[in-house]
């Protein structure tokens, strides 16, 4: 079923199965669990998603959804920014906030450990989450190349780039630690503000 | 067991592990499969490693040795290169043909996979394969910077932007299509060039 016009039900159902799949695992996870945890017949699981497979790639559709959603306003807010240091500031700050919540990153890993098995299921995750973003990331820097602010000759080029400098560490650290990880704030938010710098000065105009 | 006094047999019993532990994840991998797959009895097997999550271990300090060993002369090669370009552009493809290799991306998966479950399994990865590139990356760097072919006043900063910058899509994408992704080799040069051209704007003298 499509994300958008899911009901209040089918949202509920979705938030309790992100966290019985990121407790066990895609085959780990059963619709009888799946039912339990949000309090409904199973009956009802199939008639919303269909089957197991329904459910959770109606979960990566819906938190796809929701991670990118703070990028369509970003767009706007990029027209009215100043400066380029503060245009790359407020979308650096929204990214990483973003990407690097805690419920992203646990289903991020979760579709990378099922993805030798359930190849389309990393793949819808590819287009719908991590190609998005990156095609939402490279929107705002065309609004920054367009009003003069920096020089983006190739704005998903740029937008790899931007992404790459900011998310190296943390995304991957988050990979290898698996919610484990002592972050040092301060340390994170001077990676943010060099990250920054460094694509400013690539790309300024 | 440390995997630098490795003998042959050690070696080819972890060389057999690999592949069989990529088949099956760390759970799904009995000391019974280890040790058929390299024909020899479980006896070898526990007297060399003690048991299957040793196995693992000297796994992923064998794989990170095997990925890291070309950075050692990539450090002597930036005292000889003629301009930062030449430097940047032979570190990049050092660094990309080495960790993009499937047998890198296939143990990345794995331990990412299993690091809920193992944190200290993820712990050894992140320590012994991913710091340790990136402890490389920043020696070759600092010597582009000394020779002041380049100015990267943050050594360990830089390594990550070159790293991130490099390889955020290829990373990425090896991840969520585990190997089935069809990749134009023309598209991943001209992103390699890109990634190149653009550290080397950001940290030019």
């Amino acid at each position: 079923m499509s994300v958008s016009r899911e009901s209040e039900k089918a949202k509920r159902i979705l938030e309790c199965a992100r966290d019985v799949f990121i407790a066990n695992g895609f085959v780990g996870t059963s619709t009888d669990q799946l039912a339990a945890a949000a309090s409904v017949s199973k009956q009802t699981i199939y008639k919303e998603f269909g089957d197991k497979e329904g459910v959770f790639s109606a979960l990566i559709r819906y938190a796809c959804d929701r991670v990118d959603d703070p990028f369509e306003p970003m767009t706007a807010a990029m027209r009215r920014v100043a400066t380029a240091d503060e245009g790359i500031e407020r979308l650096a700050e929204q990214f990483t906030v973003s990407i690097m919540s805690p419920h992203v990153q646990q289903l991020r890993r979760l579709v990378i450990a099922e993805a030798s098995r359930f190849p389309h299921l990393g793949q819808l995750y590819w287009e719908n989450g991590f190609l998005r973003v990156l095609a939402s990331i490279s929107r705002c820097l065309s609004v920054l190349d367009e009003r003069g602010l920096l020089s983006v000759p190739d704005p998903s080029l740029a937008a790899q780039h931007f992404s790459g400098m900011l998310l190296w560490i943390p995304s991957n650290r988050e990979m290898f630690a698996a919610g484990t990880a002592v972050v040092d704030d301060d340390e994170v938010a001077r990676d943010i503000a060099a990250g920054c710098e460094t694509f400013l000065r690539a790309y300024r105009r």
